[in-house]
């Protein structure tokens, strides 16, 4: 089984994991989970997003939090999400340096985020990027519902390649794939990804998972095995599907770095940190996250000899 | 990616998913869950276990279970955990005929489960042997602890060959490895499995997971990509680790056919029948279950673009 020697991940609670909870996290709050992340070390943290406060009101401070992390102890990589130009320049007056631009590989559902067609929203990355190298800003792109789409079913890899034909050539930081609403399975994420690394072969890409039907861990695993070294990861497994309410969120990230320890594979993050950061958010949102590895433990935990009764 | 065309799923929710429930449940109550699995049409179904009452009360019932279920339209196959001769003479008074007979690779867990060391587990495994094989009853064997004991830690290989050096011999139907507490991850699970295969190449062997830390179907996948073809799997998920309260238990049956479907593997069960099922061993135990697809739906479902507000 040919798996990496390092893996990177991108820590996204702080925008995914948060976006779809109830109790809207006060600054301090969303600062404390950041704080324990930097302990952890985590090195590339998605901190918000720049949409409408209406449509996403849990990232309405996003503007507040970048100006009260930007200067910290590791210097962690801040990136926050767009889904236009206009979120472009709203993070840029908050002096956002990283940017993730999100539009989807299915016309409807990208026509239910950004009410565009595929097609305009990659017209108007053309602008965003044409704005971010005159502002010095790094661009990033994240393609939602590569693996399906919950409206349309099936996404054809046609219209994958399509999508990337037209990004290869930009200078873009990163690709993300993204499993939007937990759609993959294992084999699946093999071949589609051993397929783009050919025909795309000098394109790294980042994958986003969702454990919505409890392959999260499978899929990367399968993503690794094809070669992917960077993964998208949400403390306590929290974010979720709009759709299907009580489903599980993104792959969560103590249980990732908790496989891949397990595994020998490094990441450079504190499994201990991670735990401790994952108890403090559970706290502050206020209901049991779906952990595992929060809940039962790292698998090296030994147990001492029941006393007998 | 290697993977089988078809795997066999081994139901265990009866036995494994049960016997930690705190709510005991009734004869109707185990049959009603019985019944909607044989309409999903599960082949294989251990169905309870010969045990001390005191020690596991809700199998004290298994007797009289069998003699419920012993006439069923599809010819089940059904199998009662023993951990000892009592326990195979008290199953063969009731008439069963597929006996798996359990002991723990480490002495420690074997201590703890039936006081006795692994070495005296496997003498007595050859006294069941030949009672069984006078009485006519297919005798199996699991290997608890085969990927890590809760008390010593790591399990080394050497003694998974000790012990199968002693078994591949006898005329078993079935050997499973089981990971008792959700140890194992999928690069030594792929690498032990592996290993087995090459040293007792005329050995098929059936797999125990449990998703304690999130990795029972990446697991399994290794496995599968190891060349397992056969699998243990519980209903809704349901079991769990006496050590860690809370933690997951069994990999859940519904989960793993729909992985299983979703990527074209055949197992010849109903996804539809198995989430009835799943919904009804929820209302019984009252309370909820750690079914993903029983939440989420499957992959598959898809949703009526939402209305405007």
């Amino acid at each position: 089984m040919k798996l990496p020697k390092k893996v990177k991940i991108n820590e996204v609670v702080l925008r995914d994991g948060l976006q779809l909870e109830a109790k809207i996290l006060t600054l301090d709050e969303k600062k404390k989970i950041f704080d324990q992340l930097v302990k952890a070390a985590v090195q590339t943290i998605e901190f918000g997003s720049f949409v409408h406060p209406k449509l996403v009101p849990q990232m309405a401070n996003s503007g507040e939090l970048v100006e009260l992390i930007s200067e910290n102890p590791n210097d962690v990589k801040l990136i926050a999400l767009i889904p236009n130009l206009k979120g472009a320049k709203n993070a840029r007056e908050k002096g956002v340096k990283n940017l993730n631009f999100v539009f989807s590989a299915s016309d409807t559902h990208n026509e239910q985020n950004v009410q565009k067609s595929t097609k305009d929203s990659l017209s108007e990355l053309k602008e965003i990027l044409s704005y971010c190298k005159e502002q010095d800003i790094c661009l990033s792109v994240s393609i939602a519902t590569t693996f399906g789409c919950p409206f349309e079913g099936e996404v054809k890899k046609e219209r994958i390649y399509w999508i990337l034909e037209q990004l290869t050539s930009l200078d873009l930081e990163t690709i993300t794939l993204a499993d939007t609403t937990g759609m993959a399975n294992p084999q699946q994420v093999y071949d589609l990804i051993t397929e783009l690394t050919n025909k795309f072969p000098h394109q790294l890409f980042n994958l986003h998972f969702h454990n919505t039907r409890g392959m999260g861990l499978a899929n990367m695993m399968a993503a690794m095995q094809a070669g992917v070294t960077s993964f998208d990861a949400s403390l306590g497994g929290l974010g979720g599907c709009p759709f299907a309410p009580g489903a599980t969120g993104n792959i969560c990230t103590e249980d990732v770095v908790h496989m891949l320890h397990s595994m020998g594979i490094e990441t450079d993050l504190s499994l201990d940190e991670l735990l401790i950061a994952s108890k403090t958010l559970q706290q502050l949102v206020g209901h049991e996250t779906p952990s595992y590895v929060l809940k039962a433990g790292p698998y090296d935990r030994k147990y001492s000899i029941p006393t007998k009764k």
